[in-house]
């Protein structure tokens, strides 16, 4: 079979699913999702040998690559926890009566096939599985060929949990090639088996799914997240807020990248800022060089997205000018002011026209689990159906259902 | 000036108003949407004449395209309709805290720049402005070419509205060639600058939308919708029903195309059917052929948005029948069944995913001001973002902002 029937065949295989999924109860969609948790577990020890064949041919990025038993149990715990969360389908969101008394309601559906084509963590892989069984919906997976293995070693978990719960295993599919025509088969929409298109990764795949894509994508832009430190701010919260949003964990999309700090303030905030951040390279502009020895930066680390213990600093006049510089370079993802100054902070998170806008907390809380959703399978930046963490939530649609008596229409 | 040049100015200047939109006050939106209208209303004998141009090079669908006074009045008191609706922008749709003291609210931001590209009815020129407007956004219309006289005459007629309120007036634009390389290029997106394209007409247009767009689609679909009438169906409320979905505006997307009828009633209830649709003709399958003497369908018919006094019928053996029929052959937009059997009608509501389904009553209520929206510019029939009466709220997006002080995450 051509890699191109093949790929037909998984998504009529992932919309027949997606017919059952929508059919079956709660309950059963919990047990399946329960199932995939344990089958993890069970399997725990083949992941981390599959992956230990990924991390060797790696070149970058080991750390979100890299899984042991410890965090082949969180993944499970993540499976499990999304098992607890409420079951989104059949829920009536509102309910109103017309003065002609029809009652209308609408009601969560899922969407159907989702397509997530992702880049490096292997995570993913089970992340996007049980939110999208928890939301109704089947899904076919395209993991990066750096994490292949490690992602069909988990696969192979998933869909014995399916099975052992009576559910199609079709409802998980996973894409067995690195070939990358395999995404432009998916971006096809596989003859409009799909639904809905989720790209996880860097601009080049993100740039290649909006050019390509002939379904709707639902856009997880590269998170160039800025922490911008108002002259009114308090200073040791500055420094804190900033090394948490910086260094907590530098490989996560809420990392801040680009410090914007107000120029007046900047020669008693910068060194002490800097002092907090051990370890972690400065890149800045002339007024900030001005103010400490640290390396030039250049057009390009404005837009960088560095992932890595790396800083740029650039120093602005005032809340307009960091709303400017954010909206010429930022990724719409999440932006922080760090302030005193109430009138300088709602200005910020009023002009700030990104998924997530923070004052005084630190961007790293840019997370579905943080935000209480339970689990996510990222931050959404475009403006459409969903923006900011997408939870299984975030993954449904919605009906409406008219209940009358007869009524005709005037 | 290249059209590619005008187009891509026209982008840039909506992108501009967008941004000075999203900052004005509600106020300031309703005095425009209110300017609006009354130029509506002082420019109504250009308008008509305008109009009057157009149905004379008509060949179709004259009674969509068709204005006269009244008509003229009713889309200036539609206008006002939405001057009095409720501004969106800014409204906090939840807000919860999470234990470690963050506050995270969720706050309606409009989209930005909406491209509008529909065939045939004048009158979306001005609804679709004033919902646009209402919700903070910028709007590129792309009028059907057989309408061009008469929305270039309302166009000119909201611009005259904008520069009284003081909004800026590439708040609203209009496309005011018929060259239908305009449309490729609002479909590519204008270097950016659209955000969303709403295509509003036949399937030729839509089809065309679906393949070429490179920015998300908020798909309307035609309508071929479906009046079940199941076996248990009143007798009485069942014609009424039907007489009320097929012929009470012919011209709607509403409007039912296809009865389905269940076989066991048919010989009783098909008569009553036909003798409360005087002046509409019935194509049957043959099992209803057997019943009346009515024209034969064809596989074409089964497809078909007449919007014309014409109603295809078919028999079919219970729900599951009905609904398998109406997943294969409907859009997706909106299904009546009428019964008695509130089991049976409750498998329906549950089993169509239609963006609208509907029990007891007619399929012509499918509408934003039935369903308490206030307006609408149509029906979306995709499953992403809007699904149904798309109103001002539906042109919104959201952000997330999050207060804290001093949060670092763990």
């Amino acid at each position: 079979m051509s890699l191109n029937d093949e790929m037909l065949a998984m998504g009529r295989a992932a919309r027949d699913a997606a017919e059952v999924l929508r059919s079956v109860s709660a309950d059963q969609r919990t047990a399946a999702i329960r199932a995939m948790a344990d089958a993890i577990r069970t399997h725990s020890a083949a992941i981390v040998e599959a992956n230990t064949r990924d991390v060797a041919d790696a070149t970058s990025h080991i750390d979100r690559l890299m899984l042991d038993k410890d965090r082949v149990e969180a993944i499970a715990a993540a499976i499990d926890l999304v098992a607890g969360l409420p079951d989104p389908i059949g829920e009536e969101m509102a309910r109103w009566t017309r003065p002609n008394g029809l009652e209308i309601s609408r009601v969560r559906t899922p969407i159907g096939v989702i397509g997530m084509i992702y880049e490096s963590r292997p995570n993913v892989t089970a992340d996007a599985a049980a939110i999208s069984l928890r939301a109704g919906n089947s899904i076919i997976l395209r993991s990066g060929s750096d994490a292949l293995r490690s992602s069909l070693a988990i696969h192979r978990a998933l869909v014995e949990g399916l099975e052992e719960a009576g559910l199609p295993v079709a409802a998980v599919q996973i894409v067995t090639t690195p070939d990358r025509e395999a995404v432009g088969q998916m971006l096809s929409g596989l003859d409009g088996t799909i639904d809905l298109i989720i790209p996880r990764g860097g601009k080049t795949l993100v740039d290649r799914v909006n050019r390509d894509a002939r379904v709707p994508v639902l856009g997880h832009l590269e998170g160039v997240c800025h922490t911008y430190v108002h002259a009114s701010a308090e200073p040791e919260m500055a420094a804190d807020i900033v090394r948490n949003a910086k260094l907590r964990r530098v490989s996560i999309c809420g990392a801040t990248e680009t410090l914007l700090i107000d120029r007046e303030a900047a020669p008693d905030l910068l060194p002490l800022i800097a002092d907090h951040l051990e370890g972690c390279e400065l890149r800045g502009d002339e007024a900030s060089r001005r103010i400490m020895p640290i390396a030039p930066a250049t057009e390009a680390d404005w837009r960088a997205e560095y992932l890595a213990p790396i800083l740029a600093v650039r120093t602005v006049d005032g809340v307009d000018e960091a709303v400017e510089h954010i909206g010429r370079y930022g990724t719409g993802h999440t932006e922080a002011i760090v302030a005193e100054d109430a009138i300088a902070a709602e200005r910020f998170l009023d002009k700030v026209d990104s998924a997530i806008v923070m004052w005084n907390a630190s961007t790293q809380f840019a997370d579905g689990g943080e935000f209480g959703f339970g689990a996510e399978i990222g931050i959404a930046t475009g403006r459409l159906h969903a923006r900011g963490p997408v939870g299984p939530e975030q993954l449904t649609s919605f009906k409406y259902v008219v209940r009358g008596n007869g009524q005709l229409r005037p």
